[in-house]
């Protein structure tokens, strides 16, 4: 099975192509460039490099969130306009669980993603087997505070949320820090995560794709502050 | 400081730029295609995407080995290339040193890498300091059952040479087994190996960048063993 692996979720951008549990490739982009204007070329020059064809493609892993919802919806309609003529299976990643791959370790996993207003969207998952212990969450920090105080093991951070950890349980966990090029989702995440998604069943034909927010947008948000319908 | 690192020693090739500990680009590839034909390409990409040009790169970290004779000189030739004309320091990194940055984690990084001929070149780094245990070497597999012997805590196998490991090891050793995407050389590897490398005042003109195979080329074996001069 040839799967690639497509986030533009925050500020960066990855793309990555597996075979099996192989990376044939991967791209990651941090250069404050706009999603919009490079995730089509990355995914051509992932194409180009492997010398594959979208026909070729036998599933997409697209982060489906959470996270910026402009951002969610680049990758998302870069992927559906790609696995639409040959109607591939999508597989939509929380962009949380993909994260949890750029770890393996004996630990709990916390990926965190600042989600401003003094939240975070985080999860949770064991370090070896990367199963899932925490639901995908949008809550204030003080939330996770039970959940950590619980962790008998040592706790990675990941996730551009990891500072916002360190700053907070710093001096009450045994933290595992990790150096920086692990700390952001890449495509080999999505697609590890992706295609486990996929065993279990749980991809979706390409009109089916759609994000996950855990959120209200702004506007939604404006809207049913202002009580109007 | 802007460091760039490249990787060309095995089949995988890697090319990566970091702004002091924030990964700004990098790019993986293993999908079979001649070094020589496409690392420079790579470079000139991992340049376009970062906005960056050659004078502002203030570090070239090169893989120097061990490994591929041909490989390690390829993405040498291109470091010197580039590295010259503005008189760029250049870290010759281990490419073992560099796969051990793959592994953040409570144990002990075993990096080893296929030498044929029933060999194997390795190294070992603490997981969470990464500061080096056993220095470079070419040994049969033996030689690594002693130190693996005495390895007290968890281990983790990076490289290529990770399968032939886990055949001789998994019953002996508490494994943790990496996903497929952590065990090549990357990039940023080389980059926050390199960093580490100059920082200790170790980074070398570009004309002294060499690359440490460690052991004779099959052409000067055969010569020795032929008696030749």
């Amino acid at each position: 099975m040839i799967c690639m692996g497509v986030d533009s979720s925050g500020k960066t951008a990855s793309v990555a192509v597996m075979e099996e549990d192989k990376l044939l490739y991967e791209e990651f982009a941090n250069a404050g460039l706009t999603h919009s204007q490079t995730l089509m070329p990355m995914i051509a020059h992932a194409l180009d490099r492997t010398g594959l064809t979208p026909a070729q493609i036998d599933l997409y892993a697209d982060s489906a969130g959470p996270r910026s919802f402009t951002g969610l919806r680049i990758a998302l309609a870069a992927v559906k306009g790609l696995a639409q003529p040959f109607a591939t299976p999508c597989a939509p990643v929380s962009t949380l669980e993909a994260l949890a791959w750029n770890v393996a370790g004996e630990g709990t996993v916390i990926c965190a993603l600042d989600a401003r207003r003094g939240e975070v969207y985080w999860a949770a998952f064991d370090g070896m087997t990367h199963a899932r212990l925490v639901p995908d969450q949008a809550s204030p920090l003080a939330q996770m505070d039970i959940f950590c105080g619980n962790c008998k093991k040592p706790v990675f951070f990941v996730g551009d949320g990891a500072d916002l950890c360190y700053n907070r349980y710093d001096n009450s966990l045994e933290i595992i820090h990790l150096p920086h090029p692990q700390l952001y989702p890449r495509g080999a995440g999505l697609c590890l995560a992706g295609v486990a998604l996929h065993r279990r069943g749980e991809s979706v034909s390409p009109a089916l794709l759609v994000p996950r927010y855990l959120r209200l947008s702004q506007a939604e948000r404006q809207r049913a502050e202002s009580g109007k319908e």
